[in-house]
C-alpha cells in the first residue's frame, strides 16, 4: 500500500532513501525518539518532501513493512503434537524478536499506524496477523480434540489472550518487558501428566 | 502533566478551548478522523497555536485525561467472594465503556500517546492502570487461595492476559469489537460445581 496521492509523482530513489533511513534510525532512536527531521536529514531530503508523501512517521514505517523492505514478523506455531512444547517455542521466538530494539520499536509503530489510519489497520492486520493467527487457532482446536487444552474457553479467545498478553507488555510497561512464557503456556495448555 | 514549554505562556482559555474541542469532536470523528485542523477550527484558534503547545492530537487527548477533563476510566473489580461473578461484571463494565464511540476512540488515543512519548506512557500507566490493576491481581490471588482459580499460572499473568485480550480487540480488529466475556472468565475462573 503506497500513500502516494493522485497526481503527484514520487521520485523512487528519494522514496526508498526515506524508507531505508526510517528503518535504519529506529533501533537507535526508538519509535518515540524517531522524528521526521532526523529521517529527512538521514535520507538527504527536505522535511516537506516527506510530508508531501506521508502524514506521519508511523505511516512511513507501515509502508516499509507492507512493501517487505523490513520484515513484519508473524511467527507460525508448530504442530509437533505436544501443545506445551509448541506454544513454549512460539512464545520464545516472539519474545526473542521483541527483545531486539529495532523490531520492538517497529511493532510499536505498527500499533500507532493501525490506530491512526483505518486503511492501514486492515492492511497491517492482513500482513501481520492473518499469516499466523488462524494457524494458532487451528493448533488450539486440535489440542482441544486431543485433550491438551485447559477448560472449555474457545480457541479464538485463548489465541487472543496469548497475543493480547504479549501486546500489553509491548505497549503498557516500560521496564520488565519479557512475557512470562511458562505462565502463559500454563494458562492454555493442560499440564502433562 | 502539561506539555507547556519553558518561556512560553499559554492562554488558559485557549488551552481549555482546544482540549474541550478535541474531546467534543472525538465521538463523531474517531481517533483516526480527528485532525489538528478540525480541533483548531472548533476551538476558534489557529493550527500554529496548537502545534506550539502540543506535538500531536494524542498528546492533547492525554492531557485531557491526565487533568481529569475527560475521565480515563479504570474499572475496579469487586470482591463478592464469587470470582466468576466478579470477573463477569468487571469485563461487562469495561466492554460497555468501550462500546461508547467517544471512549473507545479516547482509549485508542491513549495507546498512541503512550507509544509516542515515554513520559506520557508513565503518567498514563499511573493514571489508567495503577488504580485498578493491582486490585485485579489481588482479587485473583485471593481466588487462588479459595480454590476458584484455574491451573497455576500467576495472578499477574492472568490479569495481563485478560487486559491484553481486551486491548487486542480495541486495537487490531475493525469489526466485531466486543470481547467474549464468558470465554474470558472461563479462561481464568474454575467453573462452579
Amino acid at each position: 500500500m503506497r500513500s502516494t496521492r493522485p497526481g503527484r509523482a514520487r521520485s523512487e530513489s528519494a522514496r526508498l532513501a526515506i524508507m531505508h533511513a526510517a528503518v535504519r534510525l529506529l533501533p537507535e532512536l526508538g519509535f518515540s525518539g524517531l522524528t521526521i527531521e532526523r529521517i529527512a536529514s538521514e535520507a538527504g531530503v527536505g522535511k516537506q518532501t516527506i510530508y508531501r508523501w506521508w502524514p506521519s512517521k508511523s505511516a512511513i514505517l507501515a509502508e516499509c513493512v507492507l512493501e517487505g523492505l523490513t520484515p513484519g514478523f508473524s511467527p507460525v506455531v508448530a504442530n509437533s503434537g505436544d501443545l506445551e512444547a509448541d506454544l513454549t517455542e512460539w512464545l520464545a521466538v516472539l519474545q526473542t524478536a521483541l527483545d531486539e530494539p529495532g523490531f520492538r520499536s517497529l511493532m510499536r509503530g505498527m500499533v500507532v499506524a493501525a490506530v491512526e489510519d483505518d486503511a492501514l489497520r486492515s492492511a497491517l492486520y492482513e500482513n501481520l496477523a492473518l499469516p499466523s493467527e488462524p494457524l494458532l487457532v487451528e493448533r488450539l482446536e486440535e489440542a482441544r480434540t486431543s485433550g491438551q487444552l485447559r477448560g472449555s474457553a474457545s480457541p479464538r479467545v485463548l489465541a487472543e489472550s496469548l497475543v493480547g498478553a504479549v501486546l500489553y507488555r509491548l505497549l503498557a510497561t516500560a521496564a520488565d518487558q519479557s512475557v512470562r512464557v511458562d505462565d502463559l503456556v500454563e494458562l492454555v495448555a493442560q499440564p502433562r501428566r
